[in-house]
């Protein structure tokens, strides 16, 4: 056993460590030669397209396929509001954080608001929208037009049924859009803890995505429009862009295959089972968490000697250093996170690390 | 043989009609579960640029990968050249026509020149910046800091040594950065009348991209600053381009197969090879072309009737109606067209269409 | 008299060689202490967008005031189209030509036309967007969403009634805003040529603006919106885009002053009477125009030798060289011409130029 | 006495409630008919920059007119950092509130830091660098390139030489250009408490511009790169950005009278004196003010009370209501405010007003 561990190295740094659910490969290799057109006029696209509307419930929904999530948002975000609209994120938002000003690049400003463990509360929008409009300089500041939430958070948390309705009656009342960022969306509607579904996220939002990269696919985020109001000529806007990939297959083929007999969702579900698993290896050592998350992501805070006994040996992320000298760190879990990784992990914990001695 | 017809429609509409090449499909199958980090710094990665690098002989070169043609054109050139810079080309040119406005959306003016066959003339660019700079008003006009060309150009012929050289002697003598963007570029060194290798490409511009995506990858483009002298930042400048793709490993994968035994090359010949055999079915019947192009497009000006010959049976692009009622038509071949799908065009071409009857 | 020539160098440059008309001055200074606020709330710009709504004859028209031209047709162009929108303009339009890419800045490519001394013909265009549809692939371009002229024309010439309608025609036909710069308005209207008054400019397009800077005024352009649709925000997109003046109250005064007793078209008519003298002086000698242009700009062809005869006394500009060596050029008279100034060209040009001996 | 103030609203509302120092309109009217190139190159233009390269003493520096605040800063921004470059400023500065996103319509990324009175404090810029570069995911953030600070501040406040030395420190050490906005510069460095001159701002940053708009002049900015470093083709870059002024004269004839016998300083000085004694009303009364500002600015905390009394006979900025009922006001002074508008204040302030009875 022992030189097992010497050789591998686990990686529990990300969710997106390996290739694609297998099933998605052999897809691939099975479709390979059959002729379709490009730009996501292929069978394929329009067959995985069908599939999310059935699952939302949504006939009328018009589905997108782009690539990457950084991509996604700069482009949904341009496209859905004016040049001068500025778009409200909490301030641990991905957009507002780590797309290197993607969204700034196509001329919008990007408003914080605090961070509540990785969520925007309805309550301090309502008030910030408030003040803006009492303010009779607003017409001097950016203008808000967007609210940008992510679903699960950054932090690995997820709002509630009651906290997205929120949210969308700030939106309705004060006349913004409502996008919901899913890069990981199948861990966020796979945690024991959400109180919604697919369907209810198309139903309380103007605009979301389903993301592939991250659960299960090479690359690839699906763009859905509940009601069908996609931007005018969002084809074109795509392209502008730089978000139009030519072999639009290879995006149809993978969301055909995750929205094939519910993939999608059982691969988010084992995700999530992994999570809970890796959860109660440190609980159990009583280990704290920096935030209490429910999805894929974990916040362990770790000593500088259990960060010690896993050197060489498995990998995560630090995100923060502690003014106590400990270490907030990440560990995710994925769709094809294997139980006997985390058995792995539980075993590095419990001896000294030879590496780091 | 005849109910075969009736069932297949070949495809030579582009030449990302199919998936990849299958050397391809099984490296990511086999690499699949090994664990790396993302956006690019995985070991497949670091190899394809190493295999890159020995292919050009330039052991300095910067390599990244980008996702798809549009997507690389407008990242590098607002990487490159200063934010208030133009970039020149031909008026047929990818940037010019068929981007969307990508290039304007960073904010750069594409000036465009008279194309010929697609070219642009180093003649006429030194006599436009002649001009440009003899007029006083110069300083109220957008100034150009770029040439782009393409190579193989969108009609599919290719400049010689010579013309790249004097392109770059005019870019040197008036201080712009020469980019060849090489969506095509396979295409364009396996032709039987070039006279330049990557290598030579390396050598006489300042950045230039491999295309993946029309030459046997799912997507994927490489970026080469021959001289190592990429923009600082580069990666930031990727992201903020929405250009930079989570799972790398699926650009990585895909370039080391295809700069692994010279097989980028060995397929782009083979494109050629059905090229030059499909050439042949159109000359053989005194079909005139539009353009004699040397590469996987050719341009055969076909009448209605041998349109209607085809119908339903072989796809095609029709890029213009002449005033004799003639059409401009586009036939492209691949690294995975089939001798015997160009034998099957000659034979629909030989038998009257029952189909358009 | 011989003596006042060499102290004195005549300029026909421009139309903006001197400061402003001086019931701009008087009413600036008799105005000054007058506390208002700022950012054209002001009860001078009140007043001044009264005048302009009256004499249009659109009481229910928008108005607002911008600093300086390629400022307002940026911001115009972006404000009254979408982020993906591209702008339609003749070849030798001054967004295409001399804004130093300002339009791009903001994101939208510049589409042009061939010029026809400076104008766009109607059934061209109709033709260039029938061909855009038509082609497959239009989805892929960059979206034609408005047309751009200037009135009169970068060349001196101006549209006719008939000429303007069928613009706003197929403007109308495929959904897509008419614009008209008129940076130089007054001089156009003024035309003995003109068949079109300030209310058929508002009545024929979606947006124009009336040139203060080249027409009497220190600076300001008023941009109109006739039918009162201005853009939801605009005030905040003047913001954004720099425009908005703090001392609005500089544009109102100035636009007052020129609004008031039919101010500015007259001085716009005597710059047209100023326009004919200095005609009269080049066909006079035989001199031929380059265009013959019924405005404030002449482009008389002269040789080397007319040319010396005017070194070091009268300033023209050089547009261009022609073949055959003689040179195509531009004078300009304004609203502050004087007859006196003609006369001297007048005899300017009848002796030997001793300094060009 | 009492008529009077029926009459007459004071107002404390900004710095540009007034037209211009009238030694600025006499010199426009004395040169209105002086011939002159357009574009900031005529010979006013020219000895107003050699006037400001003398006052602070720096024959290197190269010197532009731009219009207004907003279109300074973005077009500085956007002209000295790379298109990706983000920019640090404190919450409450100018750029990352009060200009519409201007900033960000040209691509860049505004990071924001605590304000303390206005002011970014440099340990805290420190600490923000070295923790966004200890952060290994930087290269996915925006890239911190320029650091703009406002002097005086948005609040009044001024920075003392040792803290302006202290950001000039961080950025030197971390690459990034520092860039003051001198909006309101004269009421600083006029300021008893200020112990920089214009000399030492000239030494002490890489760009900074003298407010002309709120410091006597109708309008006007003049940029100042101290070192003569000024960005390559910014000519073009300022006619990009819409903010080239036709005639440039304007400015250089504004700048050329406020240079001229020390007039910009000495005129704020006179601003500071009425300031000091505006302070000297609201503070022989007991008032507290929300900043101890040294400059033009000032802002006392009122009662509704004492804003009743001076509702309809003088106008103030209201900036914020407190939890306790009473509102943060703001009472600017500036170069034109006389000694007897503030008596009268002194006045209003001892009388019940009958208008809010």
């Amino acid at each position: 056993m022992k030189i097992k561990y010497i050789c591998v190295m686990i990686s529990f740094t990300c969710d997106y460590n390996e290739g694609a659910h297998p099933a998605i490969l052999e897809r691939l290799a099975k479709t390979n030669f059959i002729q379709v057109p490009g730009y996501g006029e292929d069978s394929f696209s329009e067959d995985a397209k069908r599939l999310i509307r059935e699952t939302i419930g949504r006939p009328e929904a018009s589905v997108f396929f782009l690539v990457g999530g950084t991509q996604t948002n700069s482009t949904v975000i341009d496209a859905v509001i004016p040049h001068y609209g500025a778009v409200i994120a909490a301030d641990t938002g991905h957009i507002a954080v780590h797309e290197s000003g993607a969204v700034e690049l196509s001329g919008h400003k990007v408003i914080t608001l605090p961070s509540h463990n990785g969520k925007m509360d309805a309550g301090e929008l309502r008030s910030y929208l408030e003040t803006f409009y009492e303010d009779a300089a607003w017409p001097h500041m950016a203008h808000p037009d967007m609210v940008y939430i992510s679903f699960p958070t950054e932090y690995g948390t997820i709002y509630s049924k009651a906290e997205l309705s929120e949210l969308k009656a700030v939106c309705r009342d004060y006349r913004m859009k409502f996008f919901i960022d899913g890069a990981r969306l199948g861990y966020g509607l796979a945690s024991p803890q959400a109180d919604v579904t697919l369907k209810d996220i198309a139903n309380l939002c103007d605009v979301f995505y389903i993301g592939g990269t991250k659960v299960g696919a090479l690359c690839g985020e699906a763009v859905v429009f509940p009601s069908g109001d996609a931007p005018e000529h969002f084809f074109t806007i795509i392209k502008q862009h730089g978000a139009l990939l030519a072999k639009g297959r290879l995006l149809g083929i993978q969301f055909q295959t995750l929205f094939t007999d519910g993939l999608y969702l059982e691969i988010s579900r084992h995700a999530i089972e992994m999570a809970q698993r890796l959860k109660g290896i440190f609980a159990s050592r009583g280990i704290p968490f920096y935030i209490d998350s429910p999805t894929n992501q974990q916040f362990p805070i770790l000593t500088k000697e259990q960060m010690d006994a896993l050197e060489g040996k498995a990998l995560f992320e630090i995100w923060a250093k502690l003014p106590d000298g400990r270490y907030v760190t990440r560990f995710c879990t994925s769709w094809c996170t294997e139980a006997q990784q985390i058995d792995e992990l539980d075993f590095l914990m419990s001896v000294r690390n030879p590496a780091s001695a």
